[in-house]
């Protein structure tokens, strides 16, 4: 936040100039603010976009490109998958919550697949290939991943299992350069900027101009330092970010993520939520938040995961993120990855690159050694272990239901990867809007002229998470609400 | 929430009347309006409360009645308990959270002998007898006993453990009669009648009244269906408790409570959040509710807690909040009580009310049996009933140290309480004040003229709890509100 914004509403009758006039005004040039721009300006809306930093992009344009989409995409299709509807509408209705929004979520789902189409005329390029192996991402340009644990426990008993993680292709993938996330940006800006849409940089948000019947009509903003005005005549789309990098909002909302962020921008400290609060919007799942647990899945799902009491918790086959969370949340950020000799040697021989793999902080040779050595609790992890081998040697996980094909017994020698304190994520909590990307008040209204998207918005996630859901709901309500905005309803 | 309710804030130039006026205006009767109703009108203003129902009380006094407090009260000393305040500090910064508000803590444990002073000063009964049976509340009419797991693992490891809940004395407490929160109501009101507070009932608050300077300077209410508005020279104090009974923001914030509100009152709509919110108020800590679980503590301490994998997860003997809590947010609310045929029969006979105690849903002769029978993994309750019994044989409880006293070897038969969907509570979150009870806008200035305490303003918890620490906070708390807001700054 600012150090001199109040927060606190501008009068329209205070304001003696307008620098800047559009129908539509939209603050930050992320996924939901390009994808708002895009719908605003197709709808006839003369669109102005306000970025806070010297280029369009956002967080979106440094993630890892996923976007959560399904139902029967042509990739999908392409690819070799069947999903329907209802499929990823169980899926998620599971995934997100506990307490997900199952109307936002059927909502969703219904336009998913159009939303592909969409993403695809608009140029974004998709690669008609799976990527099957374990991963936080696709190792190659491969355009098809499973991204929430789908097809593992417990969602595989809840919903038939299909990869909906959408990762858009560059041309030349080589590690460590330019995201996948970059490839969705660049040609969702083009298309913006081709249906006319305008941009202007270094532009900070200060205040929302509320007019005397509550309507809210335009911005304050500093830009190189000077108050500029901008006037929107239909709306204004907040389309700011999380407040992952606000510390009082983080400390008041969603304490266990403090000191913790990760795969966010210090761009996200919610002022748009604020702005939008200081007029009495109302928020939603504040304190639900993306984890991700520091390990490579090369390395998960060939070991069990224990916390502080020996005990395995989550089949270490699923998604990484949803092994971030039950850590943080449900296992005081403490957990162990109990790997033998031979499942780390194949571990460092998979394609995850070397520096991503972790060396064993514990080597033993037999399991009662390494317990002791890790301090945990007499006979706690001997009794895990062995109860794992002997499902393993029935062919079964009866705990946790870890797919058959990466059952094998630990054997010796044993280590342990110390993964305490080994988490982050960013925060999935915001505003409260309509299906259409209005902000509510408190009352249950919209407030008029002001809209939301993107993660200064509440979206699909009310505590679990799979990657692309925030590209996901960014880019479709992104597009809602830009097109309610040129409504001018 | 009242239907016609619109929570937008009432410009004071559209009053055109007031029906009634005083220099504070507190809404809601309960413990936190009542010692705001006291310090105010002992402050010199002229006080006037607002109750919603016909009559004062609240949730308070329906409440069991402990009121968290230590450092070494003269209740303590006269049981024989030694206390401090950084010893209390170090408890409740570990059990309040993750994430409690270490200054919050500090301010509360330093006034916390004088607050039980003020407490007896203004008629408060407590009788100087210590109880240390397990249980939720004391069998009779002791006045001091352990209500939050103080000498409990964890938290005996972290602080020197001292009994903090403190219980009004009943004259003559029968078992389903008034609780003891009834004697902290009636002294407490009494003395604000005395002091010169009046108060109105069958008022129902319907808006703020905001001057055009930002300041609140009244409230308008339904009385028996018609408006009145209701003018406040100096301040308006909230204490209109909790929203665990508004479902819209349960659902927004708090969604794992839905459905099982629980030692609250109907009333708790969170009528007095939404109207500050409506101003801009920022909040604070919405997702932490208390958890009670539907067993009694005299079953608990006597067997084993084992989650959906047969593990178990929190030791048995602690405050049973705490296992309400770990068992909703933690193991997916699904939790069975493994207890033996003696240990069964030995809790019937206990103090415990014979209708709180629950007959075992399985009793088998083996745990093999009872494991097989209850659909838990194979192996999995027999590994943690061995491990369980291997540990008494050697007089400790490795994994959760449970005390001594309980660990007795689990034997035949042996039977399982299902307590999957066994919880309930209320909301903790509210509004984000500052220690003198102003309510805070977003921007983290105070709003002029509005106070908050109790439970419709965010307090010492930030997930975890104790017994009492509502009672506490919110006549901590309303003191200081009704305080400042008399002092009119």
């Amino acid at each position: 936040m600012t150090s001199d914004a109040t927060l606190r509403p501008v009068s329209a009758a205070e304001v003696t100039r307008w620098d800047h006039e559009a129908d539509v005004v939209i603050a930050g040039y992320g996924v939901a603010g390009a994808a708002a721009a895009v719908e605003a300006a197709r709808a006839g809306a003369d669109v102005l976009v306000l970025e806070r930093t010297g280029s369009w992009g956002g967080a979106a344009a440094m993630a890892g490109g996923f976007i959560y989409l399904g139902g029967g995409t042509e990739l999908q299709k392409a690819c070799g998958f069947d999903d329907s509807v209802e499929n990823m509408a169980a899926y998620l209705n599971a995934a997100m919550g506990p307490g997900a929004d199952s109307d936002r979520i059927a909502d969703y789902c219904v336009g998913s697949v159009a939303h592909f189409d969409w993403l695809v005329s608009a140029g974004v390029p998709f690669k008609a290939e799976f990527f099957g192996e374990p991963g936080w991402e696709p190792m190659g340009d491969q355009g098809l991943m499973y991204s929430g644990g789908e097809n593992s426990y417990p969602f595989n008993t809840i919903a038939i299992p299909a990869p909906r993680g959408h990762v858009p292709q560059m041309s030349e993938k080589k590690q460590g350069e330019a995201s996948a996330g970059y490839m969705l940006m660049k040609p969702l800006v083009d298309t913006a900027t081709a249906a006319g849409a305008k941009a202007i940089y270094d532009v900070r948000l200060q205040g929302l101009v509320v007019e005397s019947d509550g309507r809210v009509s335009g911005v304050t903003a500093k830009q190189y330092g000077a108050d500029v005005t901008i006037r929107a005549r239909r709306g204004v789309v907040l389309a700011t970010g999380s407040f992952a990098y606000n510390d009082t909002m983080v400390a008041a909302y969603a304490p266990r993520i403090a000191g913790r962020p990760a795969a966010s921008i210090e761009q996200h400290d919610g002022i748009g939520i604020r702005l939008a609060q200081a007029l009495g919007a109302d928020l939603a799942h504040m304190d639900a938040t993306e984890v991700a647990i520091f390990a490579d899945p090369q390395q998960l799902v060939r070991g069990i995961l224990v916390n502080s009491r020996g005990q395995r918790y989550v089949a270490e086959d699923t998604y990484p993120g949803r092994i971030g969370q039950l850590t943080l949340y449900h296992q005081d950020n403490t957990a162990y990855l109990i790997i033998d000799g031979d499942a780390q040697d194949e571990a460092m021989a998979s394609l995850s690159p070397q520096l991503m793999l972790r060396p064993p902080t514990w080597v033993c040779d037999t399991v009662a050694q390494l317990e002791a050595e890790m301090g945990l609790p007499e006979g706690s992890l001997q009794a895990t272990v062995a109860a794992f081998n002997a499902g393993v040697e029935r062919g079964e996980d009866p705990l946790l239901h870890k797919k058959q094909q990466w059952l094998r017994p630990i054997g010796s020698p044993v280590g342990a990867i110390d993964l305490r304190e080994s988490t982050g994520g960013f925060t999935l909590g915001g505003l409260r809007t309509t299906l259409d990307g209005e902000v509510l008040h408190v009352s249950g209204e919209p407030i008029p002229g002001l809209f939301a998207a993107g993660r200064s918005a509440a979206g699909l996630a009310a505590w679990g998470y799979a990657s692309g859901i925030s590209l996901g709901d960014g880019s479709f309500y992104g597009r809602r609400a830009g097109r309610r905005a040129a409504s001018g309803r």
